[in-house]
């Protein structure tokens, strides 16, 4: 689409446009076609990050950069390509590795942005929030709602890396984020087998009776990997006997919700996990919003656009909005994990679209 | 209150009241007092049924009544004394004690009412939802939501017993009742640890993505008594710890609710599992609408009204709406299921009630 | 359906049904055609209660009757035949016509039940809720939910009838009602012509930030003739026009709803007008829950179940749940008000119901 | 707050962050405090526009620029001073000034992106949504919800300019944005007095029957300004009459709302009305989430950070999140019209925040 105005401009055309400048104002026609396109050109890009070169890196930093207040964590962000000068993997979504030594502590602080971690290797490290330790390892899933005190300390003397999600890019975009410091040390350092939010929360449709009140955000700290791999396993099985539970042929997913609504897990990020079995193979997805996956296991490749790319354990891609993709696993299976900007967009009612020309 | 008619009522006075009943007509004013009181004054009468008899006339019912296509259950309904003529707990809940011997079938049929299940003791029957058979076992709660296909058949040579809870008197009173006979014996005999619907549904925040439409009631068949138990100690443990967890001292209580919305597991029936430690002791509590609870394990007292009654393993008690009720627990402490019609009063706004003279 | 037990019944099997009655308990299996039928069997029955008569007892009442504290109001209930011993036009509503004589005053007082009032013919009236003076006019329909202080009084020298609608028998049933006196006199004897509550709160999408929080009933106390009128003859000039508005051709219908979540009016009541084109009819009808309808204009019939009834001004009546209605009217169109349990069906979920062999 | 790492880098530490730039990363800890500052520290400022100058500047554009396909509209936006390149108001709103000359049509089109326009003076331009003429005089707030097409045509010989508010920027920065053109010309030319939309829906209260699904946005195309108007003046008259009405003394508002659920009339925009009596004045508020102001009538100031600015008809200010602002009214009172993100921001509950130190 190109605007009206793209003759030559005369003297006093001229003037109008520099008097728009010096009123601080801006005319619509001149730039209609990159504000409000035909379908959605996001500036991220599809991207993958590969796991070998983030794990060492990460490691690297372990040894040259201390992690204390004022930095607070030693997390380091996938920075899109696409989006330069931030450090976001996408227009809403901030992924970065976080890396603790052995018997490190990171200290506690408090923020408006939701956050969670994911574990694809590796255990010792307890994030505790609002004064539960959280154990984490392998597989799990583990949750920092918006406005908790939380850090991490590292209970053995191996280092250990995970996944951080956040909200910090739209958090930062409309302005909403505050922030405080807590205590330098974490405020419980016991290191029990499993959270007391579990221990109160995580049953199969049971609530306690002491927490009927409405929560924006899920109260399980730690969805662990034994119920994910058996619910997944499950489906798999499930399907073998001839009964509905997967996605499509070959293909497992489970979403991680808020067990007080049923919802997502946080008011911004939607997380979910997936298993292919060997040779499964989606078709190519648009989807409005964008994703960013991990592969826990496995192997496989994804076509993002026009482009295959293979992958491995622990490799993370982007998927920018409509940008299409498909997964394909090869003959071991594929394990991924999947975090998007899902929820803001159906809140919002943008997941209301239309390719053009349909109704 | 008395209405304004109470003095002699001369001829053409007379004449009109004939005249009401000639035509259909009832004035307000004679019988205010009555339909609208200044408290709740239910005909339903606080009562107890005592296990050790309902188990014993069900077992005599066992060898007498064959069960089959047509009665349909053996079931024998608690008939609230107060409610003459009805085979009704209270106003809105049905609560029966229903029989299998060993090898029998229940047929198959499926009717607007909500039913659940819930199992005092004994084992071997399996209920089949939808073609999906559930094993009943102890201090299990099983879920048979209205419209769907259901039989059950005991796989041993034993009979089992256990209670039914249903919609029935609310769902005969709003004249919303439809029913369907299905097959004559049960459509899946398979006798399987766990359903197909715990497989898929029963993990702790976990939704699959092949089910993430909305429902009314919840998915999952079947509440195990291992997760019930355990959520219970977890949360008197943490008690004992100094955290948060229970509804008051010395008493923990879940709801079953329906993972997709964490709401109440049926549209017309809230249920509950509550544990007093040894000498637990609750406040009187006036609620709107009416519930019935059994005793699981332990023993114990509940006044009702003014009236305290000892309790015992399978004890089942009614309270009407707004009759106080308290419990207290022996020095084995006391284990109880309850059921109400909460979601019905809450979902019509009569939760909003107070003492007269109270705002 | 018949029971299984339908044989002579020996000396041991009738000794069990002694015991069961015995016991406070009751077999399913010999009753469970009445409680559990194919379809909705309802006890009420279709009825039509004229407007002359209606009018005729209400004003000899108004001479021989007074009105004040302890009967409340000079209220006369329409009495389903079907419910014999009742003052209930259907299990779940009261309707009744209530008669103020000039400058009488009913007394204020309050209760849990819901109710409306709705005027066939006449104005002079002010009903005061919560101290706001509201009047009467026809064609109105005007609300006092749950727990409001409210009394009337005439304000001329003649007598004015209207119709009143409750939740009174649900309200029984469920024994959730709560009564409290106020002042003998109406608060405000004021005679405005519009409402404190309109002028704050009916404006077509307009909402008070003062209003903000939720209502479970409309906070607008009456919705005047001038809108319905004017919103019922602009669906029809759409129609005309070939443009979608109508609920079928010739068939202009409205909902009153809370503007503060677009619901319906009470939690327990749903109403409607619906305005017929001359010689428009619907098609028969079966709907789960109960209506009641009254003639606010022309003439025209009914068919409810089988039977057909001529239909004039001000005439009432009951269509009990599942039984089949139809609507024609004449040369002269037909305008009428309806009201129904439908809220409480559909809060239950009882609404989704089938015809037996249907999915 | 500072990081960890503001001390000198020795060649080590430089390779370490060579590679995180090499391979796509960014630490966090550079950049924590820009992140994830301690209170929102909007690139947006507070500003004003004034009506004269934007009158002004879009009279010349309507001689010197066409408008028609391609440019689509004769728009020109506020574009915020503290978002340089950019033409937005705030980092989620558009708000521009369209101007139509006499006779003038600016062709259909729709998209994903909300809009609405509100009109401070003028009149003589029709608005066509979905082939519906909505009339736009002074004082009416209109809606063009999402992927409606609409154009506009002038019926008159005089030019008109209005305000239009949109999501244009969070559709960008979301990629979410669906674009599609329609007419040259817009598909009524017709020029009635209210919209079929208006005839339809705008009733207080009343809901077409024919219009009971859920609508994401309002279905009303047009809040005129005479009801405006009347509940703005009537909440001051409750005001003085001793009754609860209005927002804070000398204060009334009202928040523009989708009658089918009672809250902001599109997913993404709040629209509200507020009129401050002479002399009335607010105090200073802090509020997560950015709005533009535009003066309606009267005369006054606000005070933006710590800057008073005086106000007069037409004039538009930005509020960025968190700058605290409060309005004071002159001698003759002031009306502004006001809109907001706010929809956003509570749907994704960044409306919980606190400050720092503070639970």
């Amino acid at each position: 689409m190109h605007g009206a105005m793209d003759d030559e401009v005369g003297p006093e055309l001229q003037q109008l446009y520099d008097d728009f400048a010096a009123n601080n104002m801006t005319p619509l026609w001149t730039q209609l076609g990159d504000l409000m396109p035909m379908v959605p050109t996001p500036e991220a890009i599809p991207f993958v990050w590969r796991w070998k070169a983030l794990y060492d890196i990460a490691q690297r930093a372990g040894k040259l950069v201390p992690v204390g207040r004022g930095g607070e964590r030693r997390a380091i962000a996938l920075a899109n390509p696409g989006l330069p000068g931030t450090a976001y993997a996408t227009p809403t979504l901030w992924a970065a590795i976080q890396w603790l030594e052995g018997n490190e502590t990171a200290p506690e602080h408090r923020h408006s942005q939701n956050a969670f971690r994911f574990v694809v290797e590796g255990e010792g490290v307890w994030t505790v929030v609002n004064g539960d330790p959280v154990a984490m390892r392998r597989g799990d899933f583990l949750l920092t709602a918006g406005y908790n005190f939380h850090g991490h300390h590292n209970d053995t003397d191996q280092p250990m890396a995970w996944i951080d999600g956040l909200d910090i890019p739209i958090s930062k975009y409309l302005d909403v984020g505050f922030f405080e410091f807590g205590s330098e040390r974490v405020t419980d350092e016991a290191s029990p087998e499993i959270s007391r939010s579990e221990r109160l929360w995580a049953y199969p449709g049971l609530r306690p009776l002491s927490g009927l009140d409405n929560r924006v955000s899920s109260p399980i700290a730690a969805y662990r990997w034994e119920y994910t791999d058996k619910a997944l396993s499950e489906q798999l099985k499930l399907e073998d006997e001839g009964h509905p539970a997967t996605v499509s042929q070959g293909h497992a997913a489970i979403r991680y919700t808020n067990p007080t609504n049923g919802g997502d897990v946080l008011p911004t990020i939607r997380a979910e996990f997936h298993r292919f079995r060997a040779g499964a193979r989606t078709e190519a997805t648009h989807e409005v919003g964008s994703s960013v996956w991990q592969v826990f296991e496995g192997s496989g490749s994804v076509v993002l656009g026009d482009v295959e790319h293979k992958l491995e354990t622990g490799d993370l891609f982007v998927v920018p909005s409509w940008v299409p993709w498909s997964l394909h696993a090869d003959t071991d299976g594929l394990d991924l994990f999947r975090f998007s900007d899902a929820p803001i967009i159906e809140r919002l009612h943008f997941n209301r679209t239309y390719l053009p020309g349909q109704k």
